[in-house]
Order: structure tokens, then sequence, then C-alpha cells
């Protein structure tokens, strides 16, 4: 009999993507719709790196080496040194995106069974790849009230066993903007070494860091055989589509490991590689327009957002995305009423659903993230929407900011 | 305890990229090494396939959708079409590569401890992929005798047990280039009925085609829920660095279930699909050349292998390899050889031992695999190579053709 796998079976739809047939619907009756749900910037991809693809002189487009060319993983020792980062071109695996750094850190080092604990809220598709490897994600829970910060260790030592191998970190952090102090990453190294753990470290949007230091988990001393750093220029460069990440460890079992993985599949994209390439060749201030206006998003954002009635939005120190907690019964429901049964001035708001960022059933309900990668107008509209959405919602629930916030303890 | 995965552990290191080493020392001694172990071809990319890119107005690389953009599945429905293949956009995942089909095929259909039948020698990778989602491959041999033609149906039946889900195939084969009958391939289809298996149809050669009618798994009437193609831009355009292949299925539940993996992976590679999109404007009449030179180059090979003293090499009615046995003790051992201590007129040639090709162990140690990817002059002067250090390998082992086959018969 022709069976799906059990993998196949548990494996979550995306919570994101979920929404997309009912914002196809909105766009069809010609409503326009703000996409603060996917991590999508609008800004554009440094034209040097397109053109450097552009003029490339290629005849035949060749697989790379496994790892990624040569120049590329020199490139990118320069771009990490640039980040107090000291690694070398044999501790980089080019990857496809940072999606394969993190299914070769999971196949790597884990087996089916062992368990990684995951701060919650947490990038959705994490739990995607542990389906895929088939390892089970053991969340601990960090709170609206104090910004998402790292939950205490005796709330990591509480659910480490036997089968614990890994702890995953997103620095700046993918849903909740929170920035990892000296101090949380120095707790994370203690209780790494003690337990003996690895540190995935999935910093994909260390160049959006705001307010304090960004601190990598290659810069923690005296645990470099623990941390298998995932990255990608994504986020970097505004190059989502070109699919190009990088898995980087000094453990040379795991590095050798990985590259087993990486042969089989021959080689990562290879004229993302020429863009990546180029990308360590734009000066030095290049990050400061696309940073300066991430921070005027983030703020006009984060403002707007507590300036609604039963609002609550922590000010996230990087990365562009927000987690609000709002005067909603179900965030799903609220999701796609906005796309399906509501419009202000023709327009509404895609929002991503905070349940889908959580491990533990039942959390996020009235939550939601917001990615801030639209214009300053865009996103004053799209405000605008939520403001006036909030208003007529029929599950609109009524909170004031110290219940709501207790609500969502757990 | 810093530890690494059980299937890391037994995830084997590429047959082919094991004797890189060796290829870069003979380099730096100054000698021309040429690269019959692997197959990248030489002939080019078509210009206007890259000329897409380059002439691409791209702003922001953004994420496609997850199963391809729909502009590109759509013009994918057109060259199906040609093929005699009838799917709609909707049946088709676009993939980084066949690499990742083959691991959305794994990962939707089978679980841990699951089988999977592949006649032998086959694609080495298949075993990584396996290890990777916890799978059992089953090898059933072919042989060197009958030019590797589908074993009897009685090898299969020997073999599927409860745990069996799917027969592998890759169709013309790598590494035999062995093209499949339509009575094989009926064989195939009753086999995968009457067990209720998956037929997963690696073809990624489907255009270089050169004794007899291409049939693919898509052909076959009454199994649609049985089939999922396993598809590649790579060789068909000599576009193996751009990671573009394909998953196609009509089977819903699994197209379904295959939408999730590709879901959390966020995309495939957006350069590559413009490449893709333009391939199939691309006349007709343009696989002519390249299947012309293709056949011109097997011919030679052909011909020259099976002049020298001791050496047998069937005929393959298509892609781009052949297996050929060899007066040889051990082809590990010589193709190490061959790029160590051998040279001939400052050149030598690099070859894939079969051994890697084999899932049982012992099986292919007098053959290797060549794939004819260089011109015509590159091709005879690496002939010349081999028949030369066929004469001085301290290794060789005399045989006549007679016995020499019928020591590779199990």
């Amino acid at each position: 009999m022709l069976t799906i796998s059990n993998r196949g079976q548990k494996m979550p739809a995306s919570p994101i993507r979920k929404l997309v047939p009912y914002a196809e619907a909105a766009r069809k009756k010609g409503i326009t719709v703000y996409h603060l749900n996917i991590g999508q910037p609008d800004i554009a991809t440094p034209p040097a790196i397109m053109d450097a693809v552009r003029h490339s002189k290629i005849t035949t487009l060749e697989y790379s080496h496994s790892a990624g060319n040569e120049s590329y993983r020199q490139k990118l020792v320069t771009y990490y040194k640039k980040n107090n980062i000291s690694v070398s071109a044999n501790d980089i695996i080019v990857t496809t995106g940072g999606s394969e750094a993190i299914l070769f850190g999971f196949f790597s080092c884990l087996n089916a069974g062992d368990e990684v604990i995951i701060p919650e809220p947490f990038y959705a598709n994490y739990n995607g790849f542990a389906c895929a490897a088939e390892v089970k994600v053991v969340p601990i829970t960090s709170h609206i009230e104090n910004g998402f910060a790292l939950p205490p260790i005796a709330a990591f030592e509480k659910v480490i066993t036997d089968k614990t191998k890994a702890i995953i970190i997103c620095n700046p952090n993918n849903p909740t903007g929170y920035l990892y102090n000296r101090e949380e990453m120095e707790e994370l190294k203690n209780i790494c070494i003690k337990h003996g753990l690895y540190l995935f470290s999935d910093e994909a949007y260390r160049e959006f860091c705001y307010d304090g230091e960004y601190i990598s988990a290659m810069h923690l001393s005296g645990m470099e055989e623990h941390v298998i750093l995932m990255d990608t220029i994504s986020k970097r460069y505004s190059a989502c589509g070109a699919r190009l990440g990088a898995f980087v460890t000094k453990n040379k079992a795991v590095y050798e490991t990985a590259m087993k993985f990486a042969q089989a599949r021959l080689s990562p994209p290879g004229l993302a590689q020429i863009m990546g390439e180029a990308a360590v060749d734009l000066p030095d201030n290049y990050f400061d327009t696309p940073k300066k206006e991430y921070l005027r998003r983030r703020n006009l954002m984060i403002e707007r957002l507590n300036t609604m009635p039963g609002v609550f939005c922590p000010n996230p120190g990087g990365a562009f995305y927000a987690i609000a907690s709002l005067p909603i019964d179900d965030c799903d429901k609220f999701c796609q009423w906005l796309l399906e049964s509501f419009s202000f001035n023709n327009q509404t708001v895609m929002l991503a659903p905070a349940t889908g960022f959580y491990g533990t059933k039942g959390l996020g309900k009235q939550e939601v993230r917001l990615a801030y990668v639209l214009n300053v107008d865009a996103l004053n509209a799209a405000m605008d929407c939520l403001e006036e959405a909030l208003k007529t919602y029929p599950g609109r629930v009524e909170t004031n900011k110290k219940t709501k916030q207790s609500s969502v303890k757990v």
C-alpha cells in the first residue's frame, strides 16, 4: 500500500503560508494587502552584487566544490573577521540558504529521538527540520513582559535529559527581535559546557542590531567545539531568493560529517556564490543605510502599536521582527479575518499568528509577529489598518495591558 | 558529551570525491588530469539561458513560491508535454537540484527503517540520502555481461518485504548508461502495483538517449499514484551549478506532504529559475547538437575501450556514462595509482571506481565508471593514458574477456 511517512504526516504546514490563499482572495477583490507576515524585505538587493552575476563570464555553469567555491569561502573569512569572528575557509561549508545549514547540523549531530532545547517563541521552520530529522524540540518559554529575554538557566536545567544534545538560539531573534546580551550568552556557554551540548546559533540578522552589543556564539571563548553557526545572506543583503547560507564550525568531527551530507547534494547554488563573493567587497558602510532604515521603521511601528488600546509590544533590539500582544481571542482567527472580512480604505494587513512560533500548545494565542519589512508609508498604512481592525474585530477581548500581559504567562 | 549522530557516522564519503586530493597533487606536479570521473560536461550552458539572468531586471531578489515560481512551473508543463508527459503546474515542486527532489521523496514516503530496492550499480548519492533519512537501500544486482539490463522480476520478488516501500530507477542510467526498454518499464509497473510500491524515477538524462526509445515512468498508464519523477536541469542544459531540479507527482497526498518540506526550506534558487524558464524557450532542435556530440564521444570511447586487451565495455543506450571492466586487481587502488604514480606524456586520467556504485560489498572491484563529458581530442588522450596505464599497472590481472566477465557475476 502506498503510504505517507510518519514524519511527513507529523510535518507541520507553514504557519505563515497557510494564510496565503486568503491573501490571494483579498487581492483578487482589489484589496491592497500589506505583508508584515514574512521576512521578505523591500530593501533593494545591492545593485553591485546583482551586477556581479550580470557581468560574469561563465560559459559552463559547473558544480562548485561541495563546501562552496574556495574563493567565496576565503571572502567569507574576511567578512567574519570584520565581525570579530576568526575562522578559516576550512571551517565553512557554503549552503543552500540558512535552511540547509540547519539541516546539516541536525543530521550531523542528532539522532532520531534526540532532544534540542529552543527558547520559544522560535523560528517555526526549526520544527520542520526537526521533523525531517526526527528530532524532538523541547521549548522553554520566554515571555513578552520582559521582551522575550533568555529564560533563566533553571528553565534549561529543568528540561535537560540524557537525550538533550543541543540548544538552538537565533540572535538577534526571529520572531521576537530580542538581542541576547553578554550575560545571557555566557550563561548559554556555561550550560552547554556543563552538559556537553552543542550550541546551534542562527545569526541571520547580525547586521541589524539597534540597541546593545551583538555577541556571536563564535565570540565565546572556551566553547569552540560546541558552536555551530548557521548563517545566510538572505537578510544581510536582502537576497532571500539567492538561497545562499553557511554552516560554520571549528569542530572538525562535525565539519567532516556535515561535508559528507554536503557531498551527497553535490554543491550549493553557483550564481548565488558570485553574489555572495561580490557582497563581501561592498563598502564597509554599506549596512549604514539599511540599518538606519530598519531602525526608523522599528521606532515607528513599535510606537504605533503601543498607542493602540490593549496592544503591547516590547521594543526589539535587533532583526526586523516584533511580537505584539493584541486584545483578541485567537490570533489565527484574527489574521484570517483581516484578510477575509476586513478592509479599511480598501487596504488590509497580513500578520503572522504567533501560535506557530510556540512549541507549547496554547501559547501565543493573543500574539502576532510583525515584520517591519515595508517602507514607512506602507508601514503607517498597515498600522492604520490594524488600529481600525482592532476596533471592529468581533473577537476583541477587553484587557488592560497588565491583565493581558499576565494572561500570556505560563 | 558532544557526539556525532549515528547517521553522520554511517554516512558514506563520496566515492568519487575521495580521490580529489590525489588529482590535486597530480596537477601540482604539472600533470594534466582528464576528468572522466564526474558527470560535469564541458558542453557550454546555452548562452541564451545565461543571458536571461544577465538581462533580468531584478531589484530585490525575493523568495519565490515554495513550489517554485508559477511562471516557471507553467513552462515546465510545456516542457514535459513535449516529452509526452502530461502534468499540471500543481504536480510540480521546483527543487534545489535533483538532490532535493530525492530527499523530498524519501522524507515524504519513507519511514526510518523502510527499504527501497535499487538495481545496482546505482548513483552513489542515493546511499547518502537514504542514510540521512535512515532508510535501508536493498540492492539487486544488474550485470555487465548483458549491459546492465533490469534484473529479472524474480530478483525483485526475492527481496520484497513488509518494509519495502519503493523502487528507485535512474533512466537512462547513471552509472551504467543503460536505457530501460518498454518491457522492462512494464515489468516495473506490474511489480509496483502488485506490491503497492512507489516508483521513484530519476530521469536526469532523458534528452540523451541514443539507441532505443525513451520511456518515462510518467508514460506508464494505470500507476499514476505510484510515480515520483525526480528531475534536474543540470545535465539537460549543462547547468550543474544552477542547482535546479523538480519533484513531480500526480499523487496528491505525496505532493502535499512534500510541499511541507518545501515550505520549511522556503524556496528554490531564484536566479536558477530564470535560467530554467528561458531554457524551455530554447528552439526544439537545441538538443540535436549536444546529443550528436555525446553520441560521437560514446562511439569513440566504447570502441577504444573494447580494443584494449582485457577490457570490456557494453555500449550504453543513453546518458553519458559507461561502466567498463578492466584487467585489474582493485579499481580503488587503480584509480588512485593513475593519479599518484602514473603519467603518459605528462597526462593521466581520473576515473570513478565502480565499487562506490554497488550496494553489495565486494562487487565492482574490477570495474570503473567513465563519464564521456570531454571533447573528442581530450577523450582520445584520456584513452591513450588508460591504454598505457593498463600495460604498466602493477596490479594487472590477466583475464580473457570470458573469464573476466564471469568473475563479476554474483
